[in-house]
C-alpha cells in the first residue's frame, strides 16, 4: 500500500478545501495518508497527523499543494530523505507543480497505479567561511543569490571554479543556480534556460558593471568558491530567494552539487517545452 | 578677475598634491581661489576657506579633484546655484572628468581664458510621499534606483507616467536615470546609452520577472509616479547610489525633471562618443 | 463633407468584406467616398475608384485595412501628403491599427464628428551615396536596416553622428530606427522601446561582435552617416523591413530626419503604454 | 620521432616568415616535418609537401599559423583523424590558438617532449533534408547558423529535440552551437558562455521577434531538428560562419552531436578563463 503525505501552504485560498478533497480521494482507494501536522489541525483530520521531519519513516510520496515556492521549500526540508514530490498547482502556473486540483482524481490514481515518472532535479550545496569557520551550510533546489542590499553601493564578487580563477563581478551580485533554477531570478537576469537534466550550474551576474560579464554555464562537479568584497556590510546571502543568511566582507562562499537531489514526479505526456513554453507565455500575457 | 573653487575626494591617494598644485597654478595667474573648508584645512591653506554651502556667493568655476562619485555628490550639493564644474580625474578614467592633473596648466589656461563649453545636464528631482504626506526631496545627476534589500523577495514597481497606467515592473527594482546616468547603472542593468543633450529620461527595470518589461525612453518634461508594493519593508530608494532614503510599501516616488541643471565644463576637441569608446573599452580592458 | 480614402491588404482573409461594409457606412453617412483603384475593382465599386497617387487631391483621411505592415507600407507612399491616416486592423493586435472590424461602425462616427486626435510620427529619410553619386532615397516610418546576407560574414558599419565618429559596429548589421520602429525590429535586437512622441532617433546594433557595442539614443536634428565595409558585397539596406537595396562596400548611408510625418489617428482614451502592453502581452502570449 | 604538420594561412601577413623558422627549429631538433603543398610551394619547401589529405598518414601533431578562423577551417577538413592541432596565432588574439610566433621555440620543446593537454572539443554534424532527400552534410567545430538574407523579411524556424516540440523561433535566424563556439557568434546574440568540457548544446535565437525566446542550453546526446518557414527562399546555412549552403522553405535541419571531436593542445598553464577574460578585454578594448 502507498502512503502518501500531505503538505499545504496554507495561505493559499482554499487549499484547506483541495486537502480535505485530497484526503477522501486517497482514503477512498485505501491508500496510507499523513498531513502534515500543521496542516493536520487545520482541516481537522489530526488523526492523520505527522511531523514533517518524520515524513521519511512513513511515507512514500509526498503530495505538495500550492505554488512553485511552496514544493522549493518542502523540497529543501525533506532534501536528505529522497521522496518524490507530486506539485499540486494552486494559483498561477508553476514549472514544477504538475497537477492542477480539478485533475486530483485522476494523478491519485495514476500515482497509486504508478503510472508516472520521476526526474531527479540537482540540488546545490552552499556553505559560508568566516574567518575559517564554518558560519554556514544549507541546500538549494534553485539558486544562491549574493547580493548587496538596498542602499548598498556595488559589491564585488571574485570567483573561483576548482582554484581557478574566473573573474571579478562588479555589480548588484550573483546568482549560482541549478538547472531547474535557470527559469527562475537567473532568467530575469539574463541567463540561458537550461534543459533540467543536464548536469551544469549557471553562473549569471545580476546587473554587471562590466558588459563583457556574461552569464557562464559551469561542469556540475565542479566546486565555486566566491569572495566577497564591498565598502559596506550590506550584503546577503539568499536560497532560493526563501532565505537569508547576512553575509560580511571577505566571506567565502562555496558552491557545489549537493549529494541529495529532488525527485520531482511528472506524467509522462508533458515536456519540459511544453512547460516552460505555456508559463512563459502565460507570465507575460 | 575668475574665481575658482575647488572641491576634492580627500580619500582618492595624493589628491592633496594635486591640490596644492592647483593652488600655486592659480594663484601664479592671479585668479582668486576659495577651497572647500575640509581640504582647505587638509592642505594647510586655511586662509582661502570657504565653506560649501557659500560657494555660490564668490566661486565662478569649480573645479572638482576625484573621481566622477565626487563630481556627482557636488553637482548635488550646489544644484541650485548653476556653478560650471570642471572635473579632474584622479584614479579611473570617468564619464564627466574632462581633465586629469597632468593636464592642469593647460586647464587652468583654458578655463581663465575662457576657452571651453559648457554643457547642461539635466537633473532629476525626487519626492516620496506617505499617508499623503512628503517625507523626502532631493536632485539626483545620475539616476534614482528603487531596489528590494538584500534579503527582500521581489518587489512591485507600479509606474504611472502624467497619471497614464505605464505598467507594472516586478523585480529588482528600477531605475529612473537622466541622459548622464545612462552610462551608469542603467547601462548595468541593460539600458540603452542616450547622447546627454537630449532631453528624455530613462525607466530601466533591474532583473525584472517578466521578459516583456523592457527599458523604456520617456520624454522629460512628463512626472513618472512609481508605487511600491512588496511583502515586506526591504526597500530603498538611492539617488546616484550614493544617499540611501528607506521606503516602505505604498510608498509613492514622485520623479521628474529638476529646476536644476549642472553645468558640466568640456573642451571642445572632445566628443561624448569619444568618451564613451574610451570609457568602455577601459572599464572592460 | 469629409472625403474618405479606403486602402487595404487583399491577402487579408476577408479584408473585401470589410471594405464593403465600410463603403456601405460611409455611403450611408453622405461621406465622400474614394477607394485605391486596385481594391476598387476587387469590390466591385470601379466608380468611386481613385489612384493612390491622386488620394491627396481629394481625400481627407484614409482608412487602411490590413495589419501594421499595411499601414506603414501606404505611409511611406503618401509621406509627402500629411493626409492623416485611421488603421483598421485585420488579423493580429498591432501597434498601430486604432480600430478593430467590428468597431467600424463607431470608428465612421467618431471620424466625421471629428472626435480623434492625429498623432504626428517622424519619419526618417534615407541616402545612398557611391562614388560620390546618390544612387538611392527613401523614406521610412519605422526603421532602415543595415544587413549582412545569409551567407556574408560579419559586416562593419562606421558611424558619424554630425561628423562625430561614434564607432565601429561589426556583427550582423545596425538598425536606425524612429520611436515608432523601436518596438519592431530594434527591440528584437536589444533596444529600448521610445515613446512615439519624443524627438529621437534610435541606433541598434544587431548582433555585436563587440559587447560593449549598445543600443544608442541620438537626437532626431543630428545627421547619421553609415560607411559599410565587409569582405563581401552581400549586404542589404532594408527600409521598414519591406523594401529593400542592395548595397556595396564604402557605400555611404546618410540617414536623417525625413521633412515629412505621419499623421496617425488616434483614440483618446488609448495611451502608448497600454498598446504596448496588450501587444507585448498577446504575442509573447 | 614526433611528425610535425604546418598549415598556414596565406593571407596573414609574415605568416611565411613564421613558417620558415617553424621549419628550421623543427629540423633542428630532428622532428618530422609535413607541409600542407600550397604552404609548401610558397615557401619553396617542396621536399616537404604533403596534400592536407594525407596529414592522417604521417603527421601526428599539426602546427596551424594564423587565427582561430584557419584553426577551424582545418579542423573541419581534418576531423574524422582526430590529429592534436596547435594553433599558433598571427594576429589579434584568439579563443583557440595556444601560442605566439614569439613562443615557438619553446613551443617545440614542449610539444616533442610531450608536455602538453589535449582538449577534446566536441563537434557538430549537420545534415539538410529535402523532399526526403540529403542535400547537405558537414561538420563543425564552432556553431550552425540558420540565417536570412539581407532582403529577407523574418524566418520562423521550427525546432524539435529528439521529437519534442521546443518552439517556434521568429526572427533574423538561429545559432546552434557547441561549447567552443559559445564565445563566438552565439555571445554577440546573446548566449552565455559555456566552458569548453561540458558536452551540452547552445541554442540561441537571433534578433527573435518574441522577447520570450531565449537561448536554451541542451544535452549534447540529442538530435535537434529544424523546420525552416518564411514568406521567401532567401535563406541560408552557415557552417562556422565560413561555409554556406541555401535553404529553401521546408528544409529540415538535423544537428547532433557530431562522431569527430577537436583535440586542440593547451598548455597546462593557461586556463579556459584566463583566456576568456584576456580575450573579452581586448576585444572590447
Amino acid at each position: 500500500m502507498t502512503a502518501i503525505g500531505i503538505v499545504m501552504n496554507k495561505d493559499k485560498h482554499n487549499a484547506w478545501l483541495v486537502a480535505e478533497a485530497l484526503v477522501r480521494l486517497l482514503e477512498g482507494k485505501k491508500a496510507g495518508v499523513y498531513i502534515d501536522h500543521v496542516v493536520a489541525a487545520h482541516i481537522g483530520r489530526q488523526d492523520l497527523s505527522l511531523p514533517l521531519e518524520q515524513f521519511h519513516e512513513k511515507v512514500d510520496i509526498v503530495f505538495v499543494l500550492g505554488g512553485d515556492g511552496t514544493l522549493i521549500g518542502l523540497a529543501r526540508e525533506i532534501a536528505p530523505y529522497s521522496i518524490p514530490i507530486l506539485g499540486i498547482n494552486l494559483g498561477h502556473l508553476g514549472f514544477l507543480s504538475e497537477s492542477e486540483p480539478d485533475d486530483l482524481p485522476r494523478a491519485v490514481d495514476r500515482i497509486l497505479s504508478g503510472e508516472y515518472c520521476v526526474e531527479e532535479r540537482m540540488m546545490l550545496q552552499t556553505e559560508v567561511f568566516r574567518n575559517g569557520e564554518r558560519v554556514h551550510q544549507s541546500v538549494a533546489l534553485n539558486d544562491v543569490g549574493i547580493a548587496k542590499g538596498s542602499f548598498g553601493r556595488m559589491i564585488k564578487c571574485s570567483v573561483y571554479v576548482d582554484d581557478l580563477y574566473v573573474g571579478t563581478y562588479n555589480g548588484d551580485g550573483l546568482i549560482i543556480s541549478t538547472p531547474t533554477g535557470s527559469t527562475a531570478y537567473s532568467l530575469s537576469a539574463g541567463g540561458p534556460i537550461v534543459v533540467p537534466y543536464i548536469n551544469v550550474i549557471l553562473l549569471t551576474p545580476v546587473a554587471p558593471h562590466s558588459l563583457t560579464a556574461r552569464p557562464l554555464v559551469l561542469p556540475a562537479n565542479e566546486e565555486i568558491h566566491v569572495v566577497v568584497d564591498a565598502t559596506h556590510n550590506d550584503i546577503g546571502l539568499t536560497i532560493d530567494g526563501q532565505l537569508g543568511y547576512p553575509l560580511k566582507i571577505n566571506d567565502e562562499i562555496v558552491i557545489c552539487r549537493s549529494p541529495y537531489i529532488t525527485p520531482l514526479i511528472k506524467w509522462k505526456e508533458r515536456s519540459f517545452f511544453e512547460v516552460v513554453r505555456k508559463k512563459l507565455q502565460r507570465e507575460n500575457g
